[in-house]
């Protein structure tokens, strides 16, 4: 029931940053069905400890923008990811300035009315069989 | 399974700001069961909802900072819910710098060694009733 995606193929940012989201499009958190909201979770638990370990983090940030006036600029619920650890951000809030500009770059990547390459098969299968060592 | 913590009982904060967390006190978020994850969610998704109707928001902000490299200074699990709307902060981030100093604040009131004033019976049982209604 969930899709997850590497945020860092759409966001040339400088740090790792995973987002978690439900296959059903739905803008609102509230949306979601109730198994919905526990496969997304559940989910996003699993990919937080995989994510924490295999970059030797010692934390991790839970982040959901809930509509407009939360930072969401593409409405379809997602959670983002972050590891964390010593010195990732010289103050903790930095990261939330990243992830507002994680947003916005997503928006534009997704945009339909902007150019953007397709990643080939070839690619997205290399890709997948990543995180299918990492996240199983 | 959960409890609902109105974290401005704690923070004299300008902003209205609930705490959602498990009975059981564990550090992580890895550490809850499946049961508890999905309750934890269910219950911060329903109180986001009534949050933001109540105060006539828009938007809302879901986080959990897991681990003390992500912001996060009491050991206990709990998810940070702030119904959103136009104007609230002047920039969106700056929400997350009042997330840390209640945090931080949080602490504060909690740690054994200093002083803090138990609320009586009475204020309590007024504010349950408040909840009661909101959240029934």
């Amino acid at each position: 029931m969930i899709r997850v995606v590497e945020c860092s193929i759409f966001l040339p940012l400088h740090f790792v940053h995973v987002l978690v989201c439900p296959r059903r499009e739905v803008k609102r958190f509230i949306d979601l069905s109730a198994d919905e909201t526990s496969d997304l979770w559940l989910t996003a638990k699993k990919v937080g400890r995989q994510l924490e370990s295999f970059y030797m983090a010692t934390s991790l940030t839970f982040t959901i923008q809930d509509g407009p006036r939360a930072g969401q600029s593409v409405p379809h619920v997602h959670v983002h990811i972050i590891p964390r650890k010593d010195g990732d951000f010289e103050k903790n809030d930095e990261i939330y300035d990243a992830i507002d500009e994680s947003e916005k770059e997503l928006k534009r990547k997704l945009d339909l009315d902007e150019e953007r390459r397709d990643r080939s098969m070839e690619e997205m299968a290399q890709e997948a069989d990543g995180y299918r060592l990492l996240f199983s």
